[in-house]
């Protein structure tokens, strides 16, 4: 029963590619780099947008939009940032085109070519901070809490659908506040939004944990991230929320009058999520038949597929199906059926085991004559045959049950795969065997850093908070290392 | 009690510039042509995508993802096509950026040129069928009925805030069809849908028409449009529906396979409405004190402001405003309190007026002595006391009577602005006079409607749709008619 998707265990990559395209989420577009984002899974993005943008408002986050275009200049104004992405700049130098005689097609009007050339923005800080420039005076205007669902580029060389694209979609959002503590709270607190989302939602569990020099965002003065574990044992970073300090208001001059009348720079934060989270979700919890979704998250709940082989039979069964369903959407469950006459029940099957619906009921004859119906789960590919009058019931019940068993599947999974190092030979021998989370210590230099990079591909993935660490030894150099940093290989 | 505002009557565009400031709507970025939306104007294109896509959900229409990049080469395919937008297209040259060590800054890295430029999306039907290629094969795979709320660019040389920037946010929807009949009836499905939310969302009545050959959409056989007047006289078109015929599938090579077993180009359609909208909404009801908002868009309904003198005061006026606050939320109406201490009374009913929120509540003293509060709206800038356990049901009226009574002043303007020419003396009498809509013949060449243009800046906003029209004699050419079209100055 393997959809003709290549196993996990014999070639996971492979997997992936195939997985996005039979479960109609994504695809590769004729432009290098850049995806279409199917119906299907762009309903799943919407499904994430929609929690995501409730828990930034409720938290006091206002929605805005800042242009697509960042002056050459502007990009240049805070000196890590534009070092961090100069090199995946997709550049717009002229603004028209015009007929071209010989060829009879168009070409670029070198007439038209800008003063400046416009940046397709990577992120938006510099074009942000630019404008708070403007709205921020006093301590009266602060803080400003403002976020964006935006398209970003960053020219990638080697892309994956929705884990690496050159362009992809995220929320972007650009704090600015009186104080350092009040930011690094803010920080804080998105961190905490994105922990919550990912692992309520998305049943996926995370260490939280701040990036090391090498891996922070560049301009930000910390990283704090969310990191996940796939399946294959690699890493993903789902989020990250970085405290700015007051790096972007020195590079664009925002200052503001304080409260004892004394003209400060602002503090700033930024944090992003984006579309390689459903990456995450599909590496997270499917199998080889396909795509399994958490019931929080999934756009079709319920799939109600009636059985048939008379008219009579299809009209019974059709009709039971109709009724359940009006049960199950009148109690908020989102609930559809197929009754499509020229499909197969065994390929209706198939079809949504790999869009990952949770929960399958097919009614046939049978149950008609025994008021039953057969209820199954996508996470466990189990079924058992239910009373009717209780589906309603049952199907709460097993919602509920899904979401929690994917976490919890997920977590035992993390723990099987986390281990310690307590010495470099450890180390290495952890990871050639195996990916994971490795715990281990570090003297804090980008010199160590680079050299277990160099040696083994695992990258410090965070340094973890909330959990206490004990100090120790770098495994590498001996030196002291004050706590343990999670390594992994990443995505 | 202009609150600074131009006064619409001196001068109308000015008036409309500032009060798109101060009420806080949007602001000129530092990028030529592009617009800041700021929070407040955001929150009401997020109404206005929230009702938007919930009717087109309702019709059976999902989202999707497109790149925002098109292949130069894809944008000649359709010769209509690339004829309209070749002249406004921002083009992607380069793909990175390197340091310069002369002057310490970067520049365009002349080793990342692109093979093929990319235009950033003026619109994406090119994109989009190429990518149906793939999508469809046989009947089965249709209707396919995608829609995307995306950002697109054309390059403009003149604009302002909502009504012309060079980057807009738009949805666009691109459907594909078996027959010719099935795509002419989503043309005009849609057209109602638009017309449905302008008239009763947006409270702007509108004519529904189609555009004559010269005012169509590059690559459309037929454009539908909504034409909406604003209250300086002159037309603003607020949607459009393209029926798009073969053109695109023979320009993409989009087949598939009938019933019949026959191989047939796909017949298309493609529609949206955009960010302009809000410049609508602002021309055709806000007054002289800044925006009013229709009900049915405004992000706050209702606004509480308790007014104070003493301590005592404020804690009571505040429970009081707090109690109503409640009870009006948990009848689902969006009401919020503002009892900011640093603000006063005065300064904020000039902000929520130039805000446009659609009712006002004043709790003082008195009105805890006497069990009142003092109700004021928007639209008609009156106010009147009334007994506090009646405030729910008031505001709930006023509300609904508010959304009627803006929909009947703008449809009793339009109706005093619309006038008929039988003459072109006529004719160009009126429009030296006056702005507004004007009915007369005309014999369907492109020669009159250019000499038109020319001689009194009026163009043809539709040849109306559901209105019977007689035939008669051109105004200029005095040539066979088959009906009048109106006419009228644009935005």
């Amino acid at each position: 029963m393997s959809k003709g998707l290549p196993l996990r265990s014999s070639n996971f990559s492979a997997w992936y590619n195939d997985l996005v395209k039979k479960a109609d989420l994504a695809e590769n577009s004729a432009v290098r780099g850049c995806m279409v984002i199917k119906p299907y899974g762009f309903s799943i993005w919407e499904k994430m947008q929609n929690k995501l943008d409730k828990m930034f408002k409720k938290s006091g986050h206002k929605n805005a939009y800042f242009p697509l275009f960042i002056p050459k200049s502007y990009l240049s104004k805070e000196a890590d940032h534009v070092e961090g992405f100069a090199k995946e700049c997709a550049v717009v130098t002229h603004y028209r085109l015009k007929s071209d005689e010989e060829s009879g097609g168009v070409v670029v009007d070198p007439k038209a070519k800008l003063e400046e050339e416009l940046i397709i923005r990577p992120t938006s800080e510099t074009v942000i901070w630019n404008t708070y420039k403007n709205w921020i005076q006093s301590y009266r205007d602060l803080p400003v809490l403002v976020n964006q669902w935006a398209n970003v580029v960053r020219w990638e060389m080697r892309t994956r659908l929705f884990l690496r694209t050159s362009e992809f979609l995220w929320q972007e959002g650009h704090t600015a506040h009186e104080t350092k503590k009040e930011a690094e709270e803010e920080t804080i607190k998105i961190l905490d939004i994105y922990s919550e989302f990912l692992e309520e939602i998305m049943a996926i569990p995370v260490l939280k944990g701040i990036k090391s020099e090498g891996e922070k965002f560049a301009g930000a003065v910390e990283t704090y991230c969310v990191e996940a574990l796939m399946q294959d044992g690699k890493a993903l970073q789902a989020g990250t929320s970085h405290f700015l300090g007051q790096n972007f208001a020195k590079a664009f001059d925002v200052k503001f009058a304080t409260k004892e009348g004394k003209n400060e720079f602002v503090w700033g934060t930024s944090w992003g999520v984006s579309t390689r989270l459903i990456g995450a979700l599909i590496m997270a919890h499917s199998d080889d038949n396909g795509l399994v979704l958490p019931p929080n998250l999934a756009p079709i709940q319920v799939i109600i597929i009636p059985i048939f082989k008379t008219k009579e039979d299809f009209k019974l069964c059709l009709e039971k199906a109709e009724k359940i369903n009006d049960e199950l959407k009148s109690n908020s469950i989102k609930s559809e059926i197929d009754s499509r006459e020229n499909y197969k029940p065994g390929w209706k099957f198939s079809e949504y085991e790999m869009k990952g619906i949770p929960v399958r009921i097919v009614i046939g004859p049978k149950d008609i004559e025994n008021n039953t119906v057969e209820i199954a789960r996508r996470d466990i590919l189990e079924k058992e045959i239910i009373k009717q009058k209780n589906v309603k019931k049952v199907v709460k019940d097993t919602l509920i049950n899904i979401q929690k068993n994917l976490y919890n599947r997920a977590l035992e999974f993390r723990d099987k795969n986390t281990k310690t190092a307590n010495s470099y030979d450890e180390f290495k021998k952890i990871l050639k065997n195996d990916n994971g989370f490795v715990y281990a210590h570090w003297d804090g230099s980008k010199e160590t850093e680079e050299k277990i990079k160099n040696d083994t591909k695992a990258t410090i993935r965070c340094i973890p908070i909330n959990i206490k660490g004990k100090k120790g030894k770098c495994i590498v150099t001996g030196k002291h290392s004050e706590r343990m940093v999670v390594f992994g290989k990443a995505y």
